[in-house]
């Protein structure tokens, strides 16, 4: 049996299930968006790690080194985001193609993790770096901390608890259709730039956790659809999405018409948004509407969970509801993902 | 500028004085086996990270998945033995061919990852899993933890302390080099173990930091003299090694001879032995020399630190001295290192 027949998730079901957490000790182990560790009192660790490989996770040619020195901490601190936690700081191991690779493109990718890292309160704590060969290879293990009954875990959605995700949904994906098209277009840059460095919701997270607002969270980067079944699944719950609630930006209104006949298709299951998808109590929509003046960041209501729903429905503006298929992407299935889709 | 033309150490050097740790809650950044965050009270958190590439690290027609795993992980924890922590769990990112990795050969390597894990009491905390084209990518990141007065530094050697290494040195590149001479003969398993599945001195290095023998310590991983070299640096110090002190294995002794003609210098420059290198007030032999019982695990003294010394010294048994160049393996010099040593 190939690895390519039971694909990414089925190999993560199969080693949680192999492995399961055995020390009492840690609170989470495999299946949150970060593990969390007791430490000391109510302290606790997070970790978390994300690997981006050349021509799988990103091309050279399409993304310059500073912004990919950005987006390589940025999907590694939406994680700790996603748990409502505080990074600290990061390791970083690199594979280098030494004999095409430039010390100046060097240069420009540490720039752009200092230049977020900075931002974002986090350090280069310490790596690994050796000879890549084909490819151009990125891991950070990033370090965070919350408090012990604070943190935010997938599983913690509540029956008719309300959804909601920060920011908007789709330009990341509508971006990387963009790069694909070789578009110089109007508002190019701006979607471009949601696809390549994304803006992870560190503060956001953080107030949703500290405040006791959100039940249960993940951040986007396999898409809505895929990323909410995690939480659907966590929670034994389902969900219904009402899709003219779905958080647009105005780039993406004008310009997801010449790149798709189902714009929504790309909000629902285009990934790297790297935006959070929450749960909250229903009673607490003043709460959440404050919180979206006082981040300054879109907060919006996209659907509710239930426990009389069957994985996931989605509702049009209409008042029809049809069943999702949780689609999301497998690196092992790729291929067969696009047939699907197709 | 290639960073073929810098290499390894020039880009670690580079990286280390463009983004030096600037936070003041860390304690030790770039520079160390691991780095060592305070975290609360006395505490301290540990975090290494090691990354692994098929064809540059490991050859998967000579390592089974079980050895792959075990070492994957030995060559972590040995960074937390280096500053007398205890590990406490790791996330590990796989890069997998898809389309030519059995799932057989992935549960091997996690039963090899949990076997010593099991051992040394550390967990699979979580990770990530994707396509990795040509070369199977391993990168583990290694959380764990000590008491913040008691972690031992490269750069705490004292001007005649003496030197000691645990266990003994040149087994794993002697194994090395059977293996690529497709060896089965006498010692050969043996020997090939240490290369592929070394023990980690994870209860040694504990040991010495708690009782506070060790003064500066480090693991060998580039090889001895390379990284005592970073000991001597960091200390501002320089070092003297008795060639006839050595601590050479039956085996060793038996079969070096037919692969090299200066088994010393494998011994000396061979890399993966991932035992420890240390410095210890001379006052403290006879604390050693109980440690070594207690531990049942040879602890050598191999030579000493002096001020007065540059670099390294080499004294042969009839007391004949000659400088050393320091020697390791540098990924991105590999080529030019090898036609230096020839």
């Amino acid at each position: 049996m190939k690895l390519s027949d039971i694909g990414e998730f089925g190999f993560i079901d199969r080693i949680a299930r192999n492995y399961p957490a055995g020390d009492a000790s840690i609170l989470k182990g495999i299946g949150d968006d970060t593990a969390v560790i007791p430490f000391s009192g109510n302290s606790v660790i997070l970790l978390t790690t994300d690997q981006l490989i050349e021509g799988f996770h990103f091309c050279l040619d399409t993304i310059d080194g500073r912004k990919l020195g950005w987006k390589a901490l940025a999907v590694n601190l939406s994680d700790i985001a996603a748990m409502g936690g505080t990074p600290i700081g990061f390791v970083l191991s690199l594979g280098i193609p030494a004999e095409r690779t430039s010390v100046k493109f060097l240069d420009n990718f540490y720039q752009g993790l200092y230049w977020l890292g900075n931002k974002m309160g986090v350090e280069l704590l310490g790596g690994d770096t050796s000879e890549g060969g084909e490819r151009f290879i990125i891991n950070i293990s990033l370090l965070g901390k919350a408090c012990k009954d604070k943190v935010v875990y997938r599983d913690g959605g509540q029956d008719e608890d309300d959804l909601y995700v920060t920011g908007r949904l789709g330009d990341a994906a509508l971006g990387l259709k963009l790069v694909e098209a070789g578009g110089k277009q109007k508002f190019a840059g701006k979607l471009l730039d949601r696809h390549l460095t994304p803006m992870p919701r560190i503060r956001e997270g953080k107030l949703l956790a500290e405040r006791k607002v959100a039940n249960a969270m993940i951040d986007i980067s396999d898409g809505l659809l895929a990323d909410l079944n995690h939480i659907l699944v966590q929670s034994k719950i389902g969900a219904e999405i009402e899709l003219s609630r779905l958080p647009l930006s105005k780039e993406f209104q004008v310009r997801a018409g010449e790149y798709t006949d189902n714009p929504l298709s790309l909000a629902l299951g285009g990934g790297e948004d790297y935006e959070l998808l929450f749960s909250v109590s229903s009673d607490k929509r003043g709460e959440v509407a404050r919180l979206s003046r006082e981040l300054t960041c879109p907060l919006t209501r996209i659907g509710r969970l239930s426990r009389h729903i069957n994985g996931v429905v989605l509702k049009d503006e209409n008042g029809r509801t049809k069943k999702a298929a949780p689609v999301g992407y497998d690196h092992f299935k790729t291929l067969k993902d696009l047939q699907k889709e197709k």
